[in-house]
């Protein structure tokens, strides 16, 4: 088994791969090769002890694409996206890193395809942004992609193509919508919808964190070890089962911040929600309005997908996979 | 005013033309100039005496679009397309006209719009093919595009585009799902789907038609002449009152073929039904049922889009606009 992933310097690449190291076998075959690419080099897993090729490498530029599937990988992680806001501030960048890049490893693919039949498992992580306001709460699997970022377009756009080649026959694709992530790791970034995480992870440690929004704001999460689970089902799932309808909608959990801060209280403390300081801001409050609210995922849930139910389990995901299972 | 039409060579694009010459205005301004394009050479339009620009090009060929964009048309209107059953046989000349060529023109106008703010309204021909099968009756306005065919996926992806490069300013796009237009002028033809026009055309002319399909069949059909007002009001609509979501379903009118036959009985009496011949056949069947029986099309009948009611209205409008308005 050769597994290859795109964008394995990212959060999600690197908790994949620590994982598929962990495992040792994918849909039941011991995986022997690694392919990591990514635009910054990425790190070679730990612990492994077969073959790691693990390069910098940007997919849209000449024949990488090629290269990449020159080596025959059995499955494909696509993870690699310029970010929203990136890709809202540079045009060019962001339909060449996430429209052409795609559309470069699926064109390259299916050439192989042609050549000896080569037919891998492609797993893209697409994303809620396929989704623009107005939107229901909750969203059914049947409604329309819409999305109001050239991100979220640039996603759409490569869930049809997904589509079209799987029907064609050049691969075997699957689409995850990933929900958002949290809590993700690390520090408090920029990202207007950061402080979905801050406000749990900082004053997990003590920490001071900023809430721009009212409590009330209701928002989709999923763990990233859930995250990485979708991406394994993915991988693994029959497909006859899926049929011609590739991009799912992943289960998550719908909750408010006030529920957010509710399960902070219960796990840490009145002290750690006391380190949640109120900072109204009209911008970001205004681009949360837009956001997914939360999805029916009933497809995706009956194929087997699986997510946290209660956001203390968010929290206690954290505790164990980032903090040691100890809270301070 | 001037006017650009890209496929202006085929059905949809010389009734437009005509009618365009015909009123000779456009949005309350005097069309001066048309720039009429096509892979065939498109006729000059009889009767006009502004100036006209008819050549055979390829949209998709190096610099063509950035040429056409050069003269600055006020109004695209971009009807160009490979059939749904040439896209399928011949995978790469579908994706490089029906997706590489919009995106070329949807480029050199973003070009265009940076250089000296140029922002024209483009209409597109989008059609029902962007939806696949399993389908609701009515298809309501917010149902997803799942495609079954390369076809309907190109499509779905220039509407993202369209979309996109709108949000972003850099044109006023609007974009038009067609019904299957009925009847279609002309000769029989392979297409599939040709069994709609076919089995009223011919016996409205004394001609025997094949019907392929059961009565019980049911489909969504606009006039060739409602194809046409539909590009129109797309080119004349406050845009404000359309929001972002840009693709809209046009309305249509739901019929099955049971109730065409009908339509044609009332107009043209038994002698005319008669000239059906009922030749069952599989292939067309199965494929049938894949297709659209019918759209809410709540938001294009608000914003003013309008079509036929019944199925003689639609074989009126043949008679009116194909025949002369005499049937023998």
């Amino acid at each position: 088994m050769h597994v290859a992933i795109i964008g394995a310097a990212g959060m999600v690449g690197r908790k994949l791969t620590e994982r598929l190291v962990r495992e040792g076998r994918l849909n039941g075959k011991d995986i022997e090769t690694f392919t990591l690419i990514d635009v910054f080099q990425p790190e070679s897993p730990a612990g492994f002890k077969g073959k790691v090729d693990a390069r910098a490498a940007d997919l849209s530029g000449p024949g990488e694409a090629e290269k990449l599937v020159s080596t025959r990988p059995d499955v494909i992680f696509h993870l690699a996206a310029i970010v929203s806001g990136e890709a809202e501030l540079d045009f060019d960048k962001g339909y060449r890193i996430n429209l052409d890049g795609t559309r470069y490893l699926f064109d390259a693919i299916r050439i192989a395809n042609g050549q000896d039949g080569y037919k891998p498992r492609v797993v893209f992580t697409s994303s809620i942004a396929v989704f623009g306001a107005p939107l229901p709460y909750p969203i059914p699997d049947d409604f329309h992609t819409t999305p109001l970022t050239s991100y979220g377009t640039q996603k759409a756009i490569s869930e049809l193509l997904l589509s079209d080649y799987t029907r064609r026959g050049f691969f075997e694709g699957i689409g995850i919508r990933l929900p958002t992530i949290c809590i993700r790791p690390g520090k408090p970034n920029a990202a207007a919808s950061g402080f979905f995480s801050n406000i749990l992870r900082e004053p997990l440690v003590g920490l001071e964190a900023v809430l721009p929004v009212p409590e009330t704001i209701r928002h989709w999460h999923a763990s990233p070890r859930s995250a990485v689970g979708f991406l394994l089902h993915g991988a693994t799932i029959d497909t006859n089962k899926v049929g011609p309808r590739r991009n799912l909608s992943m289960p998550g959990l719908s909750a408010t911040v006030g529920e957010q801060i509710e399960a902070l209280r219960k796990i840490a403390g009145e002290k750690a929600v006391s380190l949640i300081r109120r900072e109204p801001n009209e911008m970001i409050m205004r681009m949360c309005e837009g956001w997914a609210p939360g999805f029916e995922a009933t497809r995706a849930r009956e194929l087997g997908f699986t997510a946290e139910t209660n956001f203390e389990e968010i929290i206690k995901v954290h505790i164990e996979d980032e903090l040691g299972g100890l809270l301070k």
